[in-house]
């Protein structure tokens, strides 16, 4: 029986400036902090479970250091150990609790180039008892500071990899089933897929890069934030100007049907996009969805902010 | 390896009086009518994807013929058979297309008295034209009419039989995950579990009642549509008061944390709960959450107009 | 003592195209019909409480005949009169329902070129039963077709004529109170001005436009019509997407710091705002907030889809 | 001609608990501290425009020192004082600038017992430049903390004074004008009504009580600030709830339309409503919409947490 992914877990996070990357990450978007260790800020969204759904820490430039993956089961991380070393990935081990809330993983790099962890075990801490939530189902009280997302939602990864062998790797090495995808109009070439394991629309989007464009081969387009209501990301524009930072948005994506904002921290360059609305997949047999490029700008945006135009989506880091 | 049940398909609803249960679902709720075969209604909300998640049909009282639900795969129709009947459960054979838009299926009581309909081929028809949604991921324009719901969300059963038959029944041989319950204070005796076959808090919740409460053991409480925003919420609380129907809420549920309004078919009987927010559970060790029976009030209302008190929420149909 | 106006009353508006007309203000947009006389068409919102806010008939071109204001009293239909004709204004007479729902008016071209009709006797019909709202402060049940605004809120006039004499006459003639203006960098030459009789920041927006620019002197860029949330304008952007017609938003206004998104009519080639948020001025002492031309692209968009570089938004009919 | 109040300028509230009021309403509102002088502290929301609109010091009980409103121009302080005067009524000087930010202002009580204070000139100090708005139409960012109201809105005044007595004298002497009122199934006894000098619906409600139900005739029941979302009251009983405050709502009005949620500050008494919707008369003409007692319930509340079964809404300091 193949190994499985549960849920995406948490993106660790390198910054250049890590005084500004806290400011972004705690005061405007509004996560809290679980813990500190040795200069590791571990954060979640009031309504995450997990230990921390983002990690970061100073560095000299901004980049990601690997994306975590829970498992659905602890023999899943060994099974994904056995399968990806059959297909010739180096998997490195990660001992229990060597990251603060994550027990034992592997960690190895997949064809688009971005490291992945993957885990079962995990620690879900309380929130101290004046930040946490009368709520029994419920982390910590929402609406603390800034936008305040509710959950971790979704990982957007640039590569510039061929699309056959990185779109064959997510779904079927990693079960991943693709949901909606852009392609190219004369050709079954894929130049985006947005792929899920769970009914999310997708936890994980793949956007294929001309090799040319890119120094190299592995970025991160953003990782994104959960929200409950559309008007959550009026407000969250109204705060990102009022912080002057750039952003983009907001805006509905026709892929997806889900509404955006776009904000980078200024201090990794990471960007972060606000996300509500949109649909889940239930069906068994879904059929993904295929844009045709020509289709690309209507794909991105249904209505508002146009994706299409904006210096501030071409962005990436490196990851 | 056990069979799964992917998602609710539908409710099989008859109605005592035709013409005002039509008006309700379809001017007032909003749903959309794919078709009409033999005097029966096949109503589906702008975001469902299959024939229809609603059926209304002339009968001389309000009650639910069955509630259908998809398997995973079709196998799992045979296999779910095969379990059911080693169970001794008695199942009843339906032929494909019998029900419009349904393939072969099986129909069986369950020990809380319902009769459960599981089936995987589906038909998925194509909105016409005039009504179809620009989006290639979407089946009708949303917004033409009334409260415009997305999709249908879930089912709450009321019962009269023993809890710890009824809730092993749905846990062990149908595969529910229990996410939420409400328990006795002194005892682990289960008053109300909400229970998931998806990341959805519950795909069903199930509600013990006192033996001499009802005439019959299996009733419906209420049948659910998700909309996507609170405001949402708050504008079908505008529309049902002036089309001067009973309902109770906007409120907030701490179970589920979801946004709530009950409002009932004047035809049928049928109270529908329009339904919003809440949280999505992906981890794979989930531990249900306990509330005890002195917390039910709280458990019920967050906040917002009171479920405890009210008559419409004590209303249930047989089923 | 001088005359003054209470309030906007209505457009009369022709259409080249009326049935395309009718199908977008009362499906798309959802005003209420309150009456059809001699092939004129008489629509308002469903808080409205005058007989018409809009009123629309066939013609050869789409263009708006004049522009309705209700005075705080009938004596100051005629104080007006001869506050106009002292300034040399020619001013026309029209007999009490000559227009149905409206009294004893004055018509008249503002040196803006544009038409303005004064009266202050109208007719308030209540709804018809079945559409009457519940509500004794509210005409028209709510949410019945469409985008489904509220009420009737500002328009937007474009002139080439000189911006002193048109400035002042608003002003000292007419009694509008400038709330915000657009002006040169370098100069105190106005290029647009936000007036209002009301505490909202504007009943009229007043822009100047080059002389070469158009080739008759009075324009109206857009009638606006008040929602009360801020998700409504969402709901009008999926409403508008999905009926194929050309918009520009959803986005905020840093001037008036109100929501809008702007969609046209298909038949008369009118411009409607559909507009929320924003503040009141209730400062007796208001000092007139003023915007340099450098900071134009950001007074029309705090944050939004940009209404600098559209087609749409430089659209404007004969007034 | 007669004198005319502008509006609503501040409260001036004593609190038994300054500490726990500060709390409350710096932290839970979030209103934002203009500066504190001799342990008064002056507070306003983020669009208010005046030095404050909420004053609140340390005392011995929790009242309602007086209520500030500010008239049309300077002249109408003097012209209120000769016509309070003529009236019989005892007016207090309060020299400028004794309350910051207010200038000179005369004081007295109206006979519904309320103390009242108008006022023309005032200080409208920006905001310290960290928190201001990047806007030049307002006054801070929004969303810095809690609920975030943008103004305040109104007060609600009860008393058991002669009804004939005080609602002439809210008319004619100050020049509110009727919008709305409860009065007696069988005669034109008015039990509450809803009076403003702006188009806002009520700047200041007038309850009438029994006689014997309070030990002094003169009450505040509460006093109301603005927000410009439906959704932003159903995030304000979120926010609440999590500080576990006493509230009553979220809730729509029929008479207003307004929604409503009513929560109290744990340290004065006072009950602050957050409000939103509800509509605006333009019309000069308006004509009091009359609700009878046998439909107080439904006046009250159209849909949502009724307040007339709640102990928070019988609540009321002196004033």
């Amino acid at each position: 029986m193949k190994p499985e992914i549960a849920k995406l877990g948490y993106v660790a996070l390198v910054s250049s400036d890590l005084e500004k990357s806290l400011v972004f990450f705690k005061e405007v978007i509004g996560l809290e902090e679980t813990e500190v260790i040795d200069g590791v800020h571990y954060l979640r969204a009031w309504g995450d479970f997990q230990h921390h759904t983002l990690s970061i820490e100073q560095g000299e430039r901004g980049y990601v250091r690997h994306i975590g993956w829970r498992t659905k089961s602890k023999e899943d991380v060994h099974l994904f150990k056995e399968v990806l070393e059959n297909k010739g990935v180096h998997v490195e081990n990660v001992p229990a609790w060597e990251t603060p809330g994550i027990g034992e993983a592997i960690r190895f790099k997949v064809p688009s180039g971005h490291t992945f962890e993957f885990y079962y075990d995990v620690k879900k801490p309380k929130a101290q008892e004046h930040r946490r939530s009368v709520l029994k189902n419920q982390t910590y009280k929402a609406w603390a500071k800034g936008i305040s997302p509710r959950r971790i939602d979704h990982v957007n990864l640039h590569t510039s990899e061929d699309w056959q062998v990185t779109y064959t790797f997510f779904q079927e090495v990693l079960g991943f089933k693709l949901r909606e995808y852009l392609k190219k109009d004369e050709s079954s070439q894929i130049l985006a897929g947005w792929m899920s394991v769970t009914p999310l629309v997708h936890d994980v989007a793949l956007v294929s890069r001309q090799k040319d464009e890119i120094p190299t081969n592995a970025r991160l387009h953003h990782l994104s934030y959960w929200v409950d209501d559309s008007q959550d990301v009026l407000r969250a524009a109204d705060i990102c100007r009022e912080h002057d930072l750039p952003f983009c948005g907001p805006g509905k994506h026709s892929i997806s049907q889900a509404l955006y904002l776009y904000v980078s921290d200024p201090g990794s360059g990471c960007t972060v996009e606000i996300f509500t609305g949109g649909y889940l997949i239930f069906e068994p047999d879904w059929e993904p969805v295929a844009w045709n490029e020509s289709e690309r700008a209507f794909g991105n945006t249904y209505w508002g902010d146009s994706i299409s135009k904006k210096e501030l989506v071409k962005h990436t880091i490196e990851a």
